[in-house]
């Protein structure tokens, strides 16, 4: 689009009202109007930024992040997309904190959005609790604003869950329809969301989950490859085969990578640990056992050696459609030679696609963005409208 | 109050002129005005905040936080109040400081306040240092401005200290205030502060010396009950007594919880540890002696643990005003069957005064951005008058 | 300067246009017209906060900091620099992060910066690394820029690296110029940069470096003092030869603290370790051999004491330029009898200098937010101008 009217008119034609005061959890508890809606949005507050157009509509206010997992990437994305609307971040640190004191969620989250605006979370280790958790900060949120103890109610951003990882897929989606030159232009595509081998163990589900949750929405043949033993949940493989009946698309599953690869347009190989290794896991962290986790993880170190074929290989790539397939990763990438010996892709594939793999990444800040605006504006048309007549420059001039 | 300007009305009738360029360590070393106008403010931004009219008073320019006790509440309450004002916060953490390395403190206190408009610490726990460590700091950067080393005087609010917790203490009276329609309801009410089971251990005396020192100081009975061997402060009990004769209430001592709980308007029945204990377990850091501090401690769990059958009941609960009178916590609380086997209050008790005890919260963040705005204007009420004038909304609109 | 129309005709008096998205790395890497642009720019940014003009030219934008040494007076300066133009900050702790986990410093470099005007990076403690990395940093977004992943390109202030320390010495040398009444007034003074006993090991050679890599630009006669063995890097001895040559002023070098002490209008007395033994450690690290650091360490403290007599005394002060030489240090400094038993400094001397030693230090956030104005604005001086006409106030008035 050339103008910022081209984005306003475009949110007027989709219908999204319903997530205003909303939440953000799940891609696949989003109609297709309000994901377009995102994208839209996410597109208009770039356009603005890139024409230092400022889109700072808070004057004050907070963002709590709360990261129950080391993070680079997401943790300054939300820094970034907070920043550019003018929330100051706060992290909730439980080290610091006394949550890791018996203190209890619905009291905490209280405590810290009096005056909060949104809450990110990532909580993406135990199957069964992150999202749990994401829910019973926001039951206990929404209760406190109609008490009246908080004025606002916080919109949570699902920043990595057990289940999803939206913000990451909507990124990776957004950047498939910048290389395709829009939606319109996916039906038929094939993308192949692929297991690799990683010698790092226990990554999470989310991503294959959320990709193939995502990505079955807009027509496109979807496969998802992987070892016998490395299976998703089953119930996200369910919403990935309802989204592709409703899409025109298609949702298949392979254990050959190969078979995947073969005339893929979209290529997004990536290690994840078997879905029922980690409930094991969880149940594991329950109990305590630790000296069963350090086993369990030995196990899987094992199990995943014996996966070491599956690569992203030049020679793979050659078999997908022109050999010339868009190479996708929420990075980092466990790269062959590179990061460790034996891993995920090649160190030439990885190099020759390095310029789109950070662009997929650079949209991540404003895919969050967009989901703290569409939640705290009633009309986010007009408020983009108002924000291009009012031109206050991001940088002095 | 229905308008700014009854907020604004108040403060001109009232006399705070030495808080200008002031600072807040203790709620006795101030006048009734100082603090009416402590709450009228804090009132004021609230109301400001629920109209969305933004109460950015600075463009730039940092609120240092420094705790040296973990804290959720009081360090968001911080970052919020600071975020209200136009203050970025700024953590002098002292594990990644400086500090520890042998750096003086009138040294570190300069370093970190070219542009700090605001210091809040938190040490509570030695007795006899951490309001001495706050009037170190606060020397420190009065001659460094003076010096003209700093162009401002940052001003410090003390977030707890081991004599007195002025933003808690001020917080629960302005909820007092709210629940009961005005301080000119206060006189002849009665409050019991007593002591109750925790089985957690070395809880600080400074909110229930902040609570004697203020309560009293309106005209009600306060009460003071508690376990032999548990007292607090002398001199803060002298505090208490002087204030209650002034304002013609009363303040009373008893070592029994149920003659505390009769008829009282309002409870605040919360764990502290014996003001000896404190002053023993100080004096074993400062020799190093760690195993005479564990020893110590094992003692003084098990003296708490003679004591379990102090209790904020549903029995206790009974006896009070109408059986109804409005119970108080800092929070956490120990729960009993909840956070804890056996704690300081009934499950069914925490469960019905949820919603009064977060709203008791809530007023936090407020009373500490008041404290901040009356040391930095010459003229708040002159200044709330333009802030509405100017019409700045906080969300874009 | 009287008004901010003398440091703007100032600065248009100077040619600083290479430093217009820029980098800032080492001072003998930028032209006498640039250093002064830093200094006018730094005083006239201190002038308009003193006078209540606000100087923020980002409404939104992140300022990044990369600490890997501890550090509260750098933390809070790049801090409060950021702070002051509108920039917040996010630390990239590598605790926090996956840094440490073989993510390339490439790809880190652009997945922070998508919306970071500004990048700080400290990293002091490795010969050969830490001006390196942060070169390879400046790559990786300089690329990332054109590729049109990151928006803008982010300026690198060095907070210290393993040659040079600029913005210590560049606030250094504002301090000398305002004490000397000007730059014109250095001609022919007598700075002695001199090692100075410590009982703590390993202190980074950045400062001294600094030093006399800048001081020997102004025409003075700057001697280099230490004990055989303790030499600093021959490359920045050069830099420093040549410089002096080329102002007028002379550098030399000797083995005799007296010596450099004598009639010295300006001393710098402070500990630091052998370049040799430095890059001994740097070895050691790299391969992972901590006994032979621990070895290496005990040995550099035992060839230290040899040299306790090195310390700035009443004595060596007396035999200065009218007994009365402008004593400077980095701060924290060893002060004998306060800090440690025997240090780099009396007591006495210490005190009597200690105001004119915070105001050094005060300099530093106004050269740090100076650095990333003139990166950042094609015409500051055009820039001032504006945000003078428009006069909006850092504190509400």
């Amino acid at each position: 689009m050339k103008t910022l009217q081209d984005y306003i008119d475009k949110l007027n034609s989709l219908n999204f009202k319903e997530m205003y005061n909303g939440d953000f959890f799940l891609t696949w508890e989003k109609t297709d109007d309000e994901l377009e809606a995102v994208f839209t949005l996410a597109d208009a507050l770039r356009f603005m930024r890139e024409n230092n157009i400022s889109t700072k509509v808070f004057e004050s206010g907070l963002g709590i992040s709360l990261f129950r997992d080391n993070s680079t990437r997401t943790r300054f994305s939300f820094a970034s997309a907070c920043n550019l609307l003018g929330l100051e971040v706060q992290d909730l640190d439980e080290g610091k904190s006394q949550v890791a004191h018996g203190e209890t969620v619905r009291e905490t989250a209280n405590m810290i959005s009096f005056m909060a605006d949104v809450i990110g979370i990532r909580d993406d280790m135990y199957i069964g609790k992150g999202n749990a958790y994401m829910h019973e900060v926001v039951d206990a949120v929404t209760q406190g604003n109609k008490d009246g103890i908080l004025e606002q109610k916080p919109t949570l951003v699902n920043l990595q869950c057990d289940i999803d990882h939206p913000t990451q897929a909507m990124a990776d989606m957004l950047h498939i329809i910048h290389e395709f030159g829009g939606v319109e232009n996916l039906k038929g595509k094939k993308l192949a969301m692929t297991w690799a081998y990683s010698p790092s163990y226990g990554k999470p589900l989310s991503v294959p989950q959320g990709i193939i949750g995502l990505m079955t929405r807009f027509g496109m043949d979807v496969v998802l490859a992987h070892p016998e033993g490395y299976e998703v949940f089953p119930e996200v493989e369910a919403v990935a085969a309802k989204n592709a009946e409703k899409s025109g698309g298609t949702f298949t599953k392979t254990n050959d990578m190969a078979e995947a690869f073969k005339d893929a347009d979209i290529v997004y190989p990536k290690s994840w640990a078997p879905f029922a290794a980690m409930e094991k896991r969880t149940e594991l962290y329950g109990n305590g056992d630790f000296d069963g986790i350090n086993k369990l993880e030995q196990e899987l170190l094992a199990q995943n050696a014996e996966h070491k074929d599956w690569a992203c290989t030049e020679e793979l790539m050659a078999t997908t459609k022109d050999g010339k397939a868009l190479y996708m990763h929420c990075l980092p990438a466990d790269i062959t030679g590179v990061s460790c010996e034996t891993g995920e892709v090649d160190a030439s594939v990885f190099d020759r696609y390095r310029t789109p793999l950070y662009k997929e990444a650079s949209f991540k800040p404003y895919i969050i963005a967009a989901m703290i605006f569409l939640a705290k504006f009633a009309d986010p048309a007009d408020v983009l409208k108002k924000l291009e007549e009012k031109g206050t420059p991001r940088v002095f001039d």
